[in-house]
């Protein structure tokens, strides 16, 4: 059990729908759509994606963290260290 | 013919690839995996996304607004206006 | 006391770096400097600003959060949403 | 003459109250203000950066790269991959 499990079914359903937004994009290339069209569906799926990836990290933070900071030590900060590492990845992506 | 038509199938090839990603994110979610595993595919993905759209942004630059600054006067200007919109997309995505 | 006090004389010095990285951002627009070598400066600004950020956020989570955390319930779950927030406005800035 | 020649002024104004953001952001820390607050106008400062940097590149475009695709040849291609490299800084930062 994480943090997102409560909501799985809105991540499964968020996802599905940004598979549906890259195949979209696949087939404005294929179909040889004007360039700058393809490029504001790409800025779409990626603000989809990056929407997905916060919450994710909050579900994260009040559960996995938040769990691991109650027992303390070692264990909180390596969680916290790791947790910051995901969102250095997050805001350099 | 846009900028990118010449480069079709490694962009299609790249879209299919990142579909695949995102497929694998939707199963990652559903087979509870970490949370912080699944963050770090999303960066992947969006990474992917940020170069399909950087690579098509290179092949506009180079072809459309190439053209349109060839042919001079407001066609010019609304295209380097648009394109430069697209990039303010991008870097706020 | 939060999480940064103990590395302030830290986050002063890269502050003041990038104060001075800015006034040489307007000197070479002073003095007409070539365009790109602008922009690739200005990159370098932004990323040592994101920097500073990301270490501000770690200190965050490992003090003022996991504190809030320790004690539980509305405390938790509000400072937790705060510095979701935050993240969410690092990712899309 | 570059391309933010005659928007000088104007970006100079905007590097000033820049400095003074990252000024504003020592003193905070000095201060020893509420972290999530200097996050926000760490914010606030990184956007007020790109919005310089965005409009950089589009007096860029409008100009430089403008002027060296009605050349044509390899001058032009030259600056077109310049302007897409100094792009994708600008995403990856």
């Amino acid at each position: 059990m994480y943090g997102y499990t409560s909501n799985k079914e809105d991540y499964l359903r968020r996802l599905r729908r940004i598979e549906g937004q890259i195949r979209g994009l696949a087939k404005m290339v294929d179909e040889d759509k004007y360039c700058i069209d393809i490029l504001t569906q790409v800025s779409a799926a990626t603000k989809a994606l990056q929407s997905v990836a916060l919450g994710l990290m909050e579900d994260h933070l009040g559960h996995c963290v938040a769990e691991a900071v109650t027992e303390g030590g070692e264990v909180a900060d390596a969680k916290v260290r790791e947790a910051s590492e995901a969102i250095a990845r997050l805001v350099r992506s």
